[in-house]
């Protein structure tokens, strides 16, 4: 497998953004990413009760649906909260695009990131559709993985190229998110695009184990978006000779897409509001590998740990207090914890609970001034 | 029922407190509450899997015994997570003191506050305990109220005087705790002393009903301690008709115990670290108390809610969203919200899921910048 630190659209791919003038002037702010052909897809969501409007939609299509062509964007509003009249307004967005591509609106996914609970500027939305559907290109996904991004401080993109029988099938992540920590402007997307020909079963496989093992393994501050949503869309352009079993072709592609996500869910730990550290936690000799999730996600969930790491202040009965009440079996005798030079910016924390054999990793961010200030000011 | 806001002794109970050594030299940091005859005790602990040596040693006293005549508190040391060398300190505090005070080592409780992960500096409580036997008075209870202190920047009393049957019956609580935001400094205790004549199983019931409206209703950063202990203590010396059934006389005292519970408990709150505002959410609506609860918690715990209250940023959003992923059931068409104006001091949310009929009222308090920097220095 060859990695690239950048998004390169696999084959038959295209994409472009414009600014429609949902955020502020000149932002890009409505991005299509676009198959040539149709495209199997498996789609993760948020698992928050309260789902936006968009969200609601794509739901309904894939009852409907197993191929899809389109993936269209905003920025600045989350279309969340939003009641009939968001549901409207995401249908009448799918319509529009399409009639411009000439394909079936059910082949199109619309996705909202922003803030909670305005109406949606749809007249914006219908000026934007013709424009960014005119400028389809292959490097117009420099501009596509702009136009996502909200707090984001840079571009979160990745690419891997594999060899699959002779044929070389490309695989292609770009997502947003300053962390989990902005709810309210419906904190991760991410678009995963590749020419590979899977079934539609071993396509979702790869997406469950991949999610599980990186966006369900951040936090920034354990808050819930309410428009989270990973899509992968696989085109079968690359050529390859069908994946239908969990053989050697299969295990190559999901380590791919295993790749992709933990390297952009990372990125989006890095760029999280305010923080000044990048944190590592390993729990080892749990029970099981539920337990060990359960207390690697409270430590680094804890306002007291990430304060004590902000500060370099080697605090480390909040680990063991944190660990105690993530309901995690946990015997005093057996817990050991050995925590890396506070003063670095990447800081590991291990812990051993010495009764089992599971273990999980995760990855948090400190708490720090900078974030309440973002958070206390964003309106 | 008169309230005084001040802690004054039922009969037959004296305290007092000295400063041993374990916190900077001369602050108070051993606090003694003496009944001078055998009382009933009901007391509830945290949940945390990492108890403190203290508490382990009063589950077992709690097994062998139905009657109590001592408390004895240090603060600056939580002895929690020390092991058995813990253990034998917290035994030993309850030898030297059974053995100064002349009454059974399993009458005495024993409780610990501050750091975790430090051995108790059992030379200096060995010292201290003659000390603060010695000077055992009914006016002592001011000193024995401010020992118990850790981050509290004010004393958490509160009296009830009730009359059962002609008789005066008296219940006092004193609490120490900055919130729940310092696990690490064992952060929550409340001690109250009534000398009621009750059964031992009405005396549990009343506080199991007062704890869960009150204690488990606060939250400041959602952290769990490894201290946390509620006790009371009824000597029977106010020489009531005994109470032995769930008439008015219960009702009475019950309410008494609540209203002691429920004022600490917004003390704690209101002295929260770092907190520039108080904060009353009440769910409303909803499907079962649980649920109610459940929702309105989730509030209270999330970061980027308190940081909008600290900013006075009305974004009603991050309401939304918590409580669609507190797993409470809602339904986005029947959800309101209302807050009150951010730019008071207290601070009022009302939502109304609109689905069923219970309700729950928690409280909590904004996220600040000094919340960080208290909790990035504590060492």
């Amino acid at each position: 497998m060859k990695v690239f630190k950048k998004a390169i659209l696999p084959l038959k791919f295209k994409a472009n953004a414009v600014a429609c003038g949902i955020k502020r002037k000149n932002r890009l702010d409505l991005a299509l990413f676009y198959s040539e052909v149709p495209a199997k897809a498996a789609v993760k969501f948020t698992s928050n009760k309260i789902q936006a409007a968009p969200l609601q939609l794509a739901k309904n299509n894939l009852k409907l649906n197993c191929n899809f062509q389109a993936i269209i964007a905003n920025s600045g509003n989350a279309n969340c909260f939003t009641g009939k009249p968001g549901l409207k307004d995401a249908q009448e967005t799918q319509s529009i695009l399409a009639n411009e591509l000439g394909i079936k609106k059910e082949a199109i996914f619309v996705s909202s990131t922003g803030v909670i609970g305005k109406r949606l500027q749809i007249d914006k939305i219908k000026i934007g559709v013709p424009e960014v559907v005119k400028g389809l290109s292959i490097s117009g996904i420099d501009k596509a993985k702009k136009a996502i991004m909200t707090t984001d401080t840079f571009t979160k993109e990745l690419t891997a190229k594999l060899k699959l029988g002779g044929k070389i099938v490309t695989i292609c992540g770009v997502a947003k998110g300053a962390g989990m920590i902005a709810p309210d402007m419906a904190t991760m997307l991410c678009y995963i695009f590749t020419d590979i020909e899977i079934s539609k079963k071993l396509l979702e496989q790869a997406l469950d184990t991949a999610v599980e093992n990186s966006f369900n393994c951040i936090t920034v501050d354990g808050c819930m978006s309410t428009n989270d949503t990973v899509i992968v869309l696989a085109n079968g352009a690359a050529g390859n000779k069908p994946v239908n079993a969990s053989g050697m072709d299969y295990k190559e592609f999901s380590d791919g897409v295993n790749l992709i996500c933990l390297e952009l869910a990372k990125m989006m730990v890095q760029d999280a509001e305010g923080a000044t550290k990048f944190i590592q936690i390993k729990v080892a000799g749990a029970r099981n590998a539920r337990d060990a999730k359960k207390a690697a996600l409270a430590i680094a969930n804890s306002n007291l740990f990430k304060c004590a790491v902000y500060g370099e202040n080697p605090n480390f009965g909040r680990i063991v207090a944190a660990v105690g009440a993530s309901g995690a079996e946990v015997k005093e005798e057996c817990f050991r914890v050995k925590v890396s030079d506070l003063k670095k910016k990447n800081i590991n924390v291990d812990v051993d609970l010495n009764i089992g054999k599971s273990e999980a990793v995760v990855y948090s961010s400190d708490l720090t001034p900078e974030y309440i200030r973002i958070n206390a000011e964003y309106n």
